[in-house]
């Protein structure tokens, strides 16, 4: 049987962070490694000394036997559509979780799910599928994250805090307990959400109002 | 002699919470395992699958030996009523540190005091009984947090800042160095105390007012 | 050969974190232990229980065989000149992190850098000399740190933002992504930098607005 490894899709700064949190996934749970990743073009790796191979593009996509694919997409929106064109294509996803990240043994991660360094996952959350929890996150009990969405660093979702398909929040944003929010909305760094947020919306500033 | 064991008193989101971080604790360190809970009626873990035991209510609180009481309320004057009332009937507490949070070897925690996952309390500090610290809160150098005080995540009390009995801080709410906060006051999600705070104020929005 | 010891710059609440951090980080790898310090009089540890020594004052400082300085300076420019003094006098200087921090492996620190506990520091990001990065900040990929900053805990500093020489960061403060912050910036506590900002200004607010 093949030795799984993991090919990154998309290879920016997102990208190499990830490379470097799967090696410590690796060394401290034997996760798979990184060893190659697809991207518009075969240089944005050149010169940090990574040592990955290019795997081609995600248009030119076909799985290897053991690939899994990590998706280094912060736009849930985008990501979003890579997913669903690799997954017809035949895809299957890796998650990678940091080790010093902390996820209550209540609760559920998704496919294709990262949780970046020093990260806290709680009593009886469900996180989506191809969530995206950066560094210093914490996510609280009975929450409840939808596919796609993107967490910035310093994001806290209180508890009983729902939240739509690809939502993305910026640095340092904040849900208090119970708001739901609805899919595809943006809240910008810093915010305060204090009450329900419609679908598409864009908040701003504490307490959080519309754009 | 008996096995210490930890019953939960309350066990709504914040006490499912406590039993994921108390197993971890337990396996890191050996402290006690939750297995049972107090609380009003009987079915507030349903369909949870934590399989704790059901030991009454708080007012026909009896203690069995080798027992003590985690207090997981967060409104600090509830959970300083609940403390009287079982400490009377000889309760004993226990305390909760994650093993990811870090806790300078020359700060002093009280009786009862809850340290969440990736927590810092550094040097010098003095955290009274039956405090409450969330996930990724840091406690400065000299801080004195009065009893029954309840932090949320992401809260930062900086160095020699003074908190009253009774206090509550919302969600990445911050004191800046030195200020004195009056028991019982509260202080709202995301506000920045730049001032001192009089007792049972209500103080929001950076900087920080009173409501 | 002499065992390397460190001395510390300063004994006020900030050196007291440090000796508790570095007693960690002996714990965890073996760095040197913190035996001493320097300070305008031999005092300010009295009362504390920590049992260093007293070595004199900056001005009359004479390296010893295996000594290295920790300096816990938090105002920028002071500390630059106390580097700038020691230096001169033939000082090498120890570097410390604590062992909870996540460092990037394609990350590079400078010289006489700290890191407080739970902090990050992502790929391929340049941290300067002097550089002091407190409790659960996070340092994005590609960003630029430069010498003798000082950033206050739970700031966010996001993928590839430049920061000058002898900047200050409050508590919470905030930099999108991108951003150029010039030297001798002070960005206030609870700030969101969302623009580039002008050498020696002092910013606050969300968004960042000058002072």
């Amino acid at each position: 049987m093949t030795t799984p490894f993991i090919t990154l899709v998309g290879a920016g700064g997102f990208g190499r962070e990830l490379i470097n949190w799967c090696e410590d996934a690796a060394r401290a749970s034997g996760t798979p490694r990184v060893t190659g990743f697809l991207d518009a073009d075969a240089s944005p790796l050149d010169g940090f000394g990574y040592g990955l191979q290019y795997r081609g593009t995600d248009a030119d996509y076909a799985p290897r036997e053991g690939e899994l694919l990590l998706v280094s997409i912060g736009d849930p929106l985008v990501k979003q559509r890579a997913v669903a064109s690799l997954r017809a294509r035949g895809a299957r996803f890796a998650s990678v979780v940091h080790p010093t990240s902390v996820i209550a043994r209540s609760a559920r991660l998704g496919e294709g799910v990262v949780v970046c360094p020093l990260a806290m996952v709680s009593a009886d959350a469900r996180i989506g599928d191809f969530v995206a929890i950066n560094a210093m996150c914490s996510i609280g009990h009975d929450v409840e994250l939808g596919d796609f969405s993107t967490l910035s660093a310093h994001v806290d979702i209180t508890g009983h805090v729902k939240v739509g398909e690809c939502c993305f929040f910026g640095s340092g944003a904040r849900a208090l307990p119970g708001v739901r929010i609805g899919e595809r909305a943006r809240i910008g760094a810093g915010a305060v959400v204090m009450r329900h947020v419609q679908p598409e919306a864009t908040m701003y500033a504490a307490p959080a109002k519309k754009l």
